[in-house]
C-alpha cells in the first residue's frame, strides 16, 4: 500500500443502511485505502455489511467505531468533509482533485518521520439523508464538494467514497515531485485543537468579549481561522502560552 | 445539460441485478449524463431498479434496450469500453481522464455541426462478474480501463460508473480546475497585517508573555501562524477587537 493511501482513514458518520457500510468498504478498497472508522453507525456488525463489501470483507471486519465525531479524530491531523455546496457558515471549500493534492502536500511534509509520528489524516463522510451537521462540519479544516449535477446532485454513500477514494489514489500514484509546504514540527491533532478551542472560549467569556446570549459566529469564525493555519505543536503551546498569560494576568489584578 | 454530456451514452451490456441498473442511472444522473442503453439485461424493468435509481428514476424509465452491443452502438461515432488491465489482445488503454479528455476533444470537433448531425459516444460497461467478452472488446475503438488496487481491482458495477461520469462531467466543466476555496469577505492587506502584529506584540509585552530580552523567536512564529491562515477584514477586526478587550480588562483592573 502507497503511504499515502495507508495514513487516510475513512469516517463514515451515522450510517443508516449497513449495506452502504459494506459499499463504501469495497469502493475504499479497490481504490487501496483500508482504514474505516465508523460513528455511531445505526445497525453494526449486520450481515449485509458483510455482503455487499464482497471481497473487502476485511475492510469491515477491522473497522473501528467511536460514539462521536470528535473521537473518531482525535489523533487525525488534517480532517476534511464531505459537503453540500451551499452552507450557512462559508469555509474553505475544496473540489476532490485540489483535495487529493493538498492531502498529498501535507503527507510529504511528515514523510521524513518515523512511522509511529505519521498521524492519519481523516475524510469524514455525512448520514445517508442529510449529511454532516454544521457542529461536525466546524470539526473540519476544509470542506470538499463533488461538483455533482445542480439539478440531482445525491451521489450514493457509497459512490461519494468512491470518488474521493478515486481523486486519492491517483494522486497517490503521480510521481511528479511537487512544492512541499516545509514544516518543522508536528501538526497539532485534532484533540489538541478542540482543547485550544474551548481554552479560547473561555477565555474570551471572561474577558467579557464573547457574549453567550450574542455570540455573532464568532467562534465559527475563529475555528475557520485557525484551521486554515493548521498550527504545528509549538504554535499551538505558543497560542495556549498566551490564553494563560491572559488568565493569570487577570487573576493577578484580582488579588 | 452541457453538450458534451448530452451526447454521451452509457451502455450495460447483460447486466445480472436490476438493481445495479438503479444504481448506475443515479450516478450517470449526479454527473449530468442521462442516456442508458442497455444490452439484453437479465431482467427489466423491474422494481428494485427503480428503488435503487432514487430521483434517477427518469433516467431508468427512458432507458433505450437493444439485443446485441451491435445494435445498441450502430449510430455511435466513438465507442469506448470498460476494461481489466491485461487482456488477449493489447487494444489502445486509456485511463479515465484522458478518456475524458479526448471525449471532449472529439466532441468539440463536431460541435459546429447541427444537432442532428452530431453522432453520440458510447462507453461500454460489461458484466457484474466477467466484463466484456473479447468479441464485444474489439467493437469498441479505445479501452478505459480505472486504475485501481491490483490487490482487488473489482469495483461495483454503479461505482465504475460514477467514477468515468465524475471525470466526464469535470471534462465538460471549464472552470473545476481551479481551486474553489471560496471567502466572503476581501483579505485583510499587508498594512493590516502590519497594525495587526505590532498591536499583537504590544498586548504580550503587556501581558509579560514576550520578553524583548529573550524573544526566542515568538513574533516571528506567531507571523507565519497568522500569516498561513490568511485572515480575511472581518476575521481581522475580531482578532484586533480581542487584542483591544484584553487591554480594557488590564486598565479596568488597574482603576
Amino acid at each position: 500500500v502507497p503511504i499515502l493511501l495507508d495514513q487516510i482513514r475513512i469516517v463514515l458518520v451515522n450510517t443508516s443502511h449497513p449495506g452502504n457500510i459494506g459499499s463504501a468498504a469495497r469502493a475504499m478498497k479497490t481504490m487501496g485505502l483500508n482504514h474505516l472508522y465508523l460513528v455511531a453507525p445505526q445497525q453494526f456488525p449486520h450481515p449485509k455489511a458483510d455482503e455487499m463489501a464482497s471481497h473487502a470483507i476485511d475492510v469491515v471486519a477491522n473497522a473501528q467505531t467511536a460514539p462521536t465525531l470528535r473521537e473518531a479524530i482525535a489523533d487525525c491531523t488534517w480532517v476534511i468533509g464531505c459537503s453540500a455546496r451551499s452552507r450557512r457558515v462559508p469555509w474553505p471549500l475544496l473540489t476532490p482533485r485540489v483535495m487529493a493534492e493538498q492531502v498529498k502536500q501535507a503527507l510529504m511534509i511528515t514523510s521524513d518521520r518515523s512511522a509511529e509520528e505519521k498521524a492519519p489524516i481523516a475524510i469524514v463522510f455525512g448520514r445517508e439523508q442529510s449529511g454532516l451537521t454544521n457542529e461536525e462540519l466546524e470539526q473540519c479544516h476544509v470542506h470538499v464538494c463533488i461538483p455533482a449535477n445542480p439539478a440531482y446532485s445525491s451521489l450514493n454513500l457509497a459512490a461519494a467514497v468512491q470518488v474521493i477514494a478515486y481523486e486519492l489514489r491517483l494522486a497517490s500514484l503521480e510521481t511528479d515531485t511537487i512544492e512541499t509546504e516545509w514544516r518543522e514540527h508536528p501538526l497539532a491533532n485534532a484533540a489538541e485543537m478542540a482543547l485550544f478551542f474551548t481554552h479560547l472560549q473561555t477565555v474570551l467569556i471572561e474577558l467579557d468579549f464573547l457574549k453567550l446570549t450574542a455570540p455573532r459566529k464568532l467562534m465559527t469564525r475563529l475555528r475557520r481561522l485557525f484551521f486554515r493555519s493548521k498550527p504545528d505543536t509549538i504554535e499551538m503551546n505558543i497560542l495556549r502560552g498566551i490564553l494563560t498569560a491572559i488568565q493569570e494576568n487577570r487573576n493577578k489584578k484580582e488579588q
